[in-house]
């Protein structure tokens, strides 16, 4: 591994800026390459065929720009793309579900572990699954949240909307008694406050919320410096790279508040 | 015109069957066939030549399946690439925001029109320039709604969350004291009831709600009866055909809601 390569990230759009921002926080050096496939935003609603062929586009973009390892920043690609991703290059690859499965059977007490995320991840099956490949004494209550994602991207991050919406979808995780919210999805953690407020009060005040782009971020953090993978020069602060596949315009505007810091203009390229 | 033929209607996914169920009202006898391409969705974070690419896509697949006019039952695509459908093909071709606009200037009395659309069809300032071609002396004031696509796909159609994001969105509107409110995106019909119910108590107890989707459809019917093409069969009701470019099962479980009916399972088609 060359270390000093940069760490490429990719996502369907907007929503794993907020990995890059875990990622900057546990690892300030590393440079960022950072793909938004936006042309064809969201992964969401697409059939598992479909993802996998973006998805290797994606990483076989990344791969030209010589990055040292792939984390794929999206719950839907990583629900079904990563081993995919991983036979078509010689590139390690981490993904977000994985670890924010292990974060949630170190966090559970009880054994019972609410999910949310988008429909395409629930129907996917993929947290249930991983959840079970940790422990197979954990219960697995997974519930499709699909209107938190245009309230992320709507910047409608308190007030009435948000929180009535977030406690109707957190209603069957109580029912559940679960004592860990699993955020299954990148656009999440902008909610994240909402959501463990409402958590706290409608399911027990001692609820754990998993942030997967945090848990994602921390087993990359590992992996690099398992592998002497840590980038040498670490007396500069990393800098981040943004490349989108359509309108950079307007995702240079709502980036900001995904990554929590100002960039460069993104990058336009055709995949 | 072969007046027996089908009438071809296309949208980047469900929205666009608002428009169909219109259609079925205003002309029961027609054969409709209707092209969602989920693949592709949605179209309204896309920029202007990847919408028109997609159009032309859409739109020759119709034309290969012999429809005697082609509906765009999609505001986005209606925005850019009506002109570019065209002159690529020699079929007529509607869509749904002049309809809509002329719609709303034979409302108005005061002269003050809203609009309630996507960013995307905001962003392309397509309804202002649609109402200042009826008449230049309107004053069309724009206000993007992204949250009420997945609210009406979500299925909540009532209760405070829908209501809440309503009132925030028609805040804008009130102040410009429209007497008009344009529902600018096929999937506003299923939150027409709450629209205007809230349009009612925050803007002026006369204020009229124009649905662009039943405006098309009267255009569409007019279009075809002063040219002699409307279906001869006229003793039979007309059939659906929905075909989708992904995930026909979960579209199949929507359509429904937004048709007003039920069909036959969609056929899968790849552009």
């Amino acid at each position: 591994m060359n270390c000093d390569a940069p760490l490429g990230v990719f996502d369907s759009g907007l929503g794993g800026l907020t990995v890059v921002r875990a990622l900057r926080k546990a690892l300030p050096y590393e440079d960022i390459i950072y793909l938004g496939d936006t042309a064809r935003v969201p992964y969401g609603t697409r059939g598992p065929e479909t993802v996998i062929r973006y998805a290797l586009a994606c990483a076989k973009y990344l791969q030209t720009r010589k990055v040292k390892a792939i984390v794929i920043a999206c719950n839907t690609v990583s629900a079904v793309a990563p081993d995919h991703v991983r036979a078509a290059l010689d590139l390690p690859v981490l993904s977000v579900i994985e670890p924010g499965a292990r974060a949630a059977v170190a966090a559970t007490k009880n054994g019972k572990i609410g999910v949310l995320a988008t429909a395409g991840t629930i129907a996917s099956g993929a947290y249930p699954r991983a959840i079970a490949a940790c422990s197979t004494r954990m219960e697995t209550t997974s519930y499709a949240a699909p209107l938190l994602v245009p309230l992320a991207e709507e910047g409608w991050l308190d007030g009435e909307v948000p929180r009535l919406a977030i406690v109707r979808y957190l209603a069957p995780l109580a029912t559940a008694q679960v004592d860990v919210v699993v955020l299954g999805c990148t656009h999440y953690p902008l909610l994240r406050t909402l959501i463990e407020q409402e958590a706290r009060a409608l399911i027990s005040k001692s609820v754990a919320v998993v942030d997967t782009a945090q848990a994602a971020a921390l087993e990359t953090q590992a992996f690099l410096s398992e592998r002497c993978g840590l980038r040498s020069h670490s007396e500069t602060l990393g800098q981040v790279q943004l490349v989108v596949t359509d309108r950079p315009e307007s995702f240079a505007v709502q980036a900001a508040r995904f990554l929590g810091e100002s960039t460069e203009a993104p990058e336009l390229v055709d995949l």
